[in-house]
């Protein structure tokens, strides 16, 4: 399959997975149904907006291709009109938050790769593009953003993105480096979450 | 007369009147002249900064035109040392945001459709060029968005960046669409705020 | 000495102190290790993505270049482990912060001239440059950011900035406009916080 075809697929369900968090957190917050299509479409695009300005892959995928534009429109709705549906899945917030974090991480380090950039920069650009889109979220409703607040996150996306790399250097597959990074990252998310895990505070007071 | 000319002059429009309600904020959060600079161009310039960037429009206008940075200076010290005046027009940063959102939207959506965007992604530019200056002058002072905290404001830029595609399709006059569009996105906005306007909350508690 | 390789030294010293400052607040705010890398790289590489992705000077330097990520993940090791060492300093973030800005301003400044940018538009330039890092390491603490907070901040990247375009219409050597620029920014934001110094408000109610 072509590369960039696949690439563009599991960009788009980031984006979905994200848009989902950020209607949810806009319904969490009882904002209307404009709040939650803000929320949604900002939470969805930033990252990949994001990483494409700072590499300069202008228009930005997001504005170039207008699927993504109807993705985050419609992670709004089903946000919006299915939410008991999405609660039942527990804590929905995390769980898609973690889903588009592994993914974004994944194509976001592929895409430096792809640029000719370093490896170590590639990974900070997945980290970058995975923790994008939560950030400008929850800055919008004024929450200290998940990357700060939560131990294990920036880690996770971290663990992802060198899944990439280690899989590039070692001529993988592009479906199973794909499928192990946005695993990686996704367990390392959750399961940090349910038993959790913290990382050492500075040692001096 | 020119294209690009007619736009820059409806995009300065915008950044004065967005430089202005940033001005006011500041005032009414008794910052110091710096401040009230510094609120006033943010507010003034990010929209646009955003726009150009997502688009690859580099360097931005905003930097490459030094009109854009004077007028929002001029905003800055209009409403620094006019304030009493401007608080005579009732309440100043919601009308002046509102006119700013208005410009914004209209000349974000056209840039996008001169670029080659399609209409469903630029009126998405449109938005997020209206609605990103107000967007960092209440990051700034940590107020949660207008664009979250209150009902009809992204709807209202949504409003005048489809009229310019719409106006697009019809073949109007150029300077017809934008006093179309402009005065669309501002009545929606002053009358949703006047009347006190609001939108669905989501069906489920 | 080749210019652009000296640009580079000064850029690569700001993202240092802005990272030591990124650092510091994390530990500050008892984040853990990874809370310390995200602020300390957000703070280091964050205004000058900004400045590089408004000039469309892309990839950005701080991806093209590895350095400034090995520079900024250096900065929050040292905060991390030699705190002690750093709060012995007084105001560790202040001065660190200082430093920055007047570096930050400095190189912002001088690659604004040198891609073509009006003088006025290229302190502008300067001064994004050298408060951007500093905004979002106060955004993702939620701070008020330091900008609007402090009296003389931006102005002291501004006399840093001017500095530059003086010099350069001058036809100075770099090394002394820029030692005299960065000396200026942080004598007088240094000095400002010493004394309290303080902007004239507006000066109706």
């Amino acid at each position: 399959m072509d590369l960039s075809l696949y690439i563009t697929g599991v960009d788009l369900l980031g984006t979905f997975a994200f848009g989902l968090s950020g209607g949810t957190v806009a319904i969490r917050h009882r904002l209307d149904i404009f709040g939650v299509i803000v929320l949604a479409v900002a939470a969805a695009l930033a990252g990949g907006m994001l990483r494409d300005m700072l590499l300069g892959a202008t228009p930005v995928v997001a504005l170039a291709d207008e699927r993504y534009t109807l993705v985050a429109l419609a992670a709004a709705l089903v946000a919006f009109f299915f939410k008991p549906l999405i609660s039942g899945l527990g804590k929905p917030v995390m769980v898609f938050d973690a889903l588009g974090l592994g993914l974004f991480a994944v194509t976001g380090c592929r895409k430096g790769l792809e640029y000719g950039l370093d490896p170590v920069v590639s990974v900070l650009l997945g980290v970058l593009t995975a923790v994008g889109g939560g950030l400008v979220r929850d800055l919008l409703v004024t929450e200290i953003p998940r990357v700060l607040r939560e131990e294990i996150y920036a880690l996770a996306a971290f663990v992802g993105a060198t899944v990439v790399v280690v899989g590039e250097y070692l001529d993988l597959a592009d479906w199973l480096v794909t499928l192990v990074g946005v695993s990686a990252a996704f367990s390392v998310r959750v399961i940090s979450v349910i038993y959790g895990w913290s990382a050492p505070r500075s040692p001096w007071p």
